[in-house]
């Protein structure tokens, strides 16, 4: 594995790096293709992917390295094919496709040959967050299903081959179900321009009118589509803080040799406390955030359900740390690092929005808190604790 | 004074929010010069301006409510012609020029009729926040002077009428320069794209290259450039705090509109304690930030030294604490604020650049530091104040 | 008003320092009569007291710079008579008292020659920061009234002469008495040992049982309490922010001291750029505080409505600012920071509480937020103001 | 391991919390040895001795989760004999002594019978965190050494057996030497009264006036001592951070309780967006600050350098972190957090010295930027990896 990560960075340092668009522009779909190709070359394409679709086959405890490698450039993942949100729902499909699907969805995937798009976020008041407020249909029809409805930030949609679509399948549940994105029922809509740029097929709207599938569209079971939500998103979250982390070590890199190489005030830069200070939080930042994605790592390749919870976590604190050493290797990068004179600036609008997507901070910090309360009025009910917080007058 | 403050914001809400141009777009000059006729058919333009020159008079003490106002709008200040770095260099006009540089100089620029720069920032090994390492020199010839050197990020610089040019005049001193963009010897170089796009004119590079003046170009007296780069900083760093303060405003205000027609949850947004925690946040930074910015204002009108010495700490906090204010407001927009469907991300790019213009709030911090040594230091040595570090064994 | 400020820190710096007890030591009664003595003889006595009732008469718009001056030791107060919850009652008893109360409570209490306290909060279930919980009930008897009910954390009551006592008198409403503590139905019961020392008296329980008191004993109207209650908060609130401020600037001038003479790594400490951030941001945190609560305090001299609002903002703002003043100076400082060779120590335990007394941060941090989502609503269902949260698919 | 975890975890919470002194008090050293023959009983005493000297013989890498259930408590660590600064004593030993020393020194300690301090901290303007800064001398006697010096903030020196102590033996080296507290020469000055009280011993002055020792006194070789600190120094950051965790988990557990059972305005605390913040920054903090420990901790087991200068890291975001938590269950419970009814207050006076003792938060920042900052040139200098920072006009 340790060659694996060796033989990225060396990819992405000397290959990826000198190809990247300027800041603020997208990687075109040729450039894209020409990676991914240059990437099979040097055996570093696909490291999440079981060996058998194309992939190095790599477990998801091992990921962490290579993906961090990868993101050392914004465009590095989708040369590497394990961008978001193509590698989430290889993920997916790997764990609940069934073998057709996977021959005939995950194959050209996994391959680089189609991208795909993950369709639950709904506009309010449907599901954002919140997965309750789920308003897309899904109708038994003759010989399969009808799917109505409206999404909207559905990520990399324009120029995707197929779908994951969430829908609710009756009063309770929700079910997952492929759609290909040439059924005449799809439509992409209205482009939402956000302030990342680096997700091919920015985050449109997506409409289902009448949208009809055949009963080999459904993803899984009927009914499971919030479980295996849960199953995506928890190795999906820890895969953007690995790509994310890489990027900030980049900004890091960048501020570093900022430091070295300018004077101020008559003292080189690296000298001053103040940056100092900087520079010395953005490491913090940066080795915890990697020891807890390893911590989580482990925990999603031995208990998923305790490692989802723990993903939470680490969503959290990565996308601050992440956000914050971007940030501040433009404080230490002054003007350059406020224009595309340096890719600064457009990497703090790629990392913006990762505190908001997959669940905002503030909506994490509600879960995690939750839990807490829950685990410990459970250990007390039990006996295996003792309550600790009660006074009496003295 | 009210009434004007109160004029001001309803002209700013009715007929400026109306005309703001897409998230991420400029002003074009056309409509900034519609803008501007309306103000000043609504009594409102030019408030810092004396009214010999057309403005309302108001003296520095007076200006934040009303530039708060402005700021509500990124375009606000361009209607109210109280935008940067013309406001700035009203000021120093005002306070430095000759009579007859005034009605050349400054009448039109506080009339709207043209823009101006201040071109005092070089690249490196310039002069950047480190005024000590000025290259541009200004060289004495027959009748005037002979100007060399380049600046770089010269806010407003293209379609600018004249420059105030900061220039080392001898081993030690420094003078500012009047010139005439017209003059050959100025040349607009390359644009530097920062995220920033409310100035009009960018942040190019600016080259002068034997750029002769004549003597009467000379604003005050020779040598004094930096002094009068502090007369001109501590007021214009000022006014950066209180036009941004109006923005995060805005921010506030459009998050609260969110937050409270918004569920997610089961809850309305405005009742989740998380949600409740960014909002009661940013209300602290933004009353805090008003009431630095008025004690800093009330000591510049009386005590400019000890006034543009406090202007460090009301720059500091009003920056960050404004970031702070729009980025909460994103979190709390979830998609829609990192997006163009709401103003937010753009706010965002355009606040960024104020912790690091005007002194980086690193730098602003290392002075802060330093005076409060100084000070504490004196007073011991006087006697006026007895030591308390020493300790002895017990 | 400038020299009773001078006078003041005259007084503090040459009187008072030099009688502070140990750190973690209390200041007796006997000390404290003889520095009230001193004070009277200097003329710095009870500032902020009417002059008919034997002070300098000053209105709330000028105390913040005297109670800072009484603030920089934390004896200070108690030697001006300002401290709380004294002074909170003066302000009290000022406003709402009948001219006989005024004679019988507050003149000694204003004369130094008694203390007291300030009766409202209860153990759990009963009322803690949150009012609407209150279960001491007073009940009508004839000519007078019968109190029942036990109160905690009564700061002051050991010792105190008399006690304002908040109890509630019907279902919806409440009533502030006044009570002798020789009152047999008056009992302080057991100390909580908390680890502030400055206050006289500690913070013990106090029960009433069958405390009957006559009608005169009832302290302004009947069912008023709650509004008497926001009367003294405000206030209250905010002179708290004033007396720990000037012990934040005593912090920093110990820290300042130290960095002066310390070399560390070959280096003066005030020349490395770490020991300069915190130096600063210091500065910067009691520069804020001082503004907000200038602001504040003009707001309650003229809209005490709008006032009391404000106060929550600077008693989170400055709570949270002064705690980390001292707690950056004892980084500063090192060992001698974290043991009784310096005060910091002691001073970061008395300040301590003031995140959680009056309402605790988080507490405040509630209301801010609903007053502001309130405001913003109004402003929006009159018209006043456009609702800008909303979007549309593009 | 997991099994010893598990009694460690039964043990300190059946056995050691209900022999707790009072929040502030001290644990009697009678009271310490029945714990430690408990402990002994249980099976769960000095986890990281080796077996020869009858510990459990982890090694570091599996220490963690044994150390965080000691910590605990506060006399965890203490009743498992795993305390500072006997523990970092004895692995310094146990890596460095001869057999002989071994024997003497060692064994005694490890089994509990004596406790030992480590000399190496001195008065201004001597070693602080500034180890070039040594002062203490041991100059060569005929058949040994003579040293002599003052010490300071030598926390366990009163009671000890036999101190460490770090002397200059020329110009360039220090020694570490072996001294038994029964030399003449040796002696326990004042008592510095910091506001940790866990420690036994406290944290005294103690003066060398010529102490002479024999040559088989001396640890190690002569002139390695600054190398044996650091072989001491990097675990022992580590070990503090580990215990002190332990005691985060305990006071996030007695807030969890609290906020489960209290009710403030009509809701279960637990509900409360603001508190439910509090929980999960706390939560963040505690599996953070796990993670980190684990990879240095594995770092330190494969390669002490790299592990030594990740325990910079490691120390700041722990120290941080747990002074955080412990802040944080403080706010949530209230007045009982601030005073003795809960051990709350007491628990932050024994952490907040952690954020200075073993090298300050500033000084390891100040350490971990310069080698960010060397290594990055490093790898620039020798072509690895290709400068990023530089920018032209465009």
């Amino acid at each position: 594995m340790n060659d694996l990560v060796h033989r990225t960075r060396r990819f992405v340092r000397d290959v990826v790096l000198p190809s990247e668009p300027r800041p603020g522009g997208y990687l075109s779909d040729a450039e894209r293709g020409r990676l991914q190709e240059a990437a099979k070359e040097h055996g570093v394409f696909a490291p999440h992917v079981p060996k058998e679709y194309g992939g190095a086959g790599l477990t998801i405890a091992d990921w962490s390295p290579v993906f961090q490698e990868a993101g050392y450039s914004p465009i590095g993942p989708a040369a590497l094919n394990c961008m978001a949100p193509d590698e989430g729902n290889m993920y997916l499909l790997e764990n609940v496709a069934t073998d057709a699907q996977k021959e005939r969805f995950l194959r050209p995937l996994a391959e680089g040959r189609v991208r795909s798009c993950f369709a639950m976020t709904e506009p309010h008041p449907g599901a954002g967050s919140d997965p309750d407020a789920l308003t897309t249909t899904a109708t038994r029809v003759d010989g399969g299903w009808r799917i109505d409805g409206t999404k909207r930030f559905i990520s990399g949609a324009e120029g995707a081959a197929f779908a994951i679509v969430m829908a609710r399948t009756d009063d309770t549940g929700a079910t997952m179900l492929l759609v290909d994105t040439a059924n005449p029922g799809f439509r992409v809509g209205g482009q939402v321009h956000a302030i990342d740029r680096a997700i091919a097929g920015g985050h449109p709207y997506v409409h289902f009118d009448g949208c009809v599938v055949a009963d080999d569209a459904v993803l899984g079971a009927v009914g499971e589509g919030f479980r295996y939500a849960q199953v995506r998103l928890g190795p999906a979250r820890l895969t953007h803080c690995m790509r994310w982390l890489g990027l900030a070590r980049r900004a890091l890199d960048i501020a570093l040799d900022r430091v070295e190489h300018r004077r101020i005030f008559g003292s080189a830069m690296k000298d001053l406390g103040l940056a100092q200070d900087l520079v010395a939080r953005s490491v913090i930042d940066i080795e915890t955030s990697d020891a807890i994605i390893t911590k989580t790592a482990n925990a999603l390749a031995t208990d998923p359900r305790a490692g989802s919870a723990l993903s939470s976590v680490a969503k959290v604190h990565c996308s601050e740390a992440v956000f914050a050493v971007i940030d501040r290797a433009m404080q230490l990068c002054g003007g350059d690092g406020l224009s595309d004179a340096l890719p600064l600036a457009s990497f703090m609008n790629e990392v913006r929005p990762f505190r908001v997507y997959d669940g905002s901070t503030e909506t994490h910090k509600w879960a995690i808190a939750r839990r807490a309360s829950r685990a410990r009025a459970k250990a007390v009910a039990s006996g295996t604790e003792r309550r600790q917080d009660e006074v009496v007058e003295p």
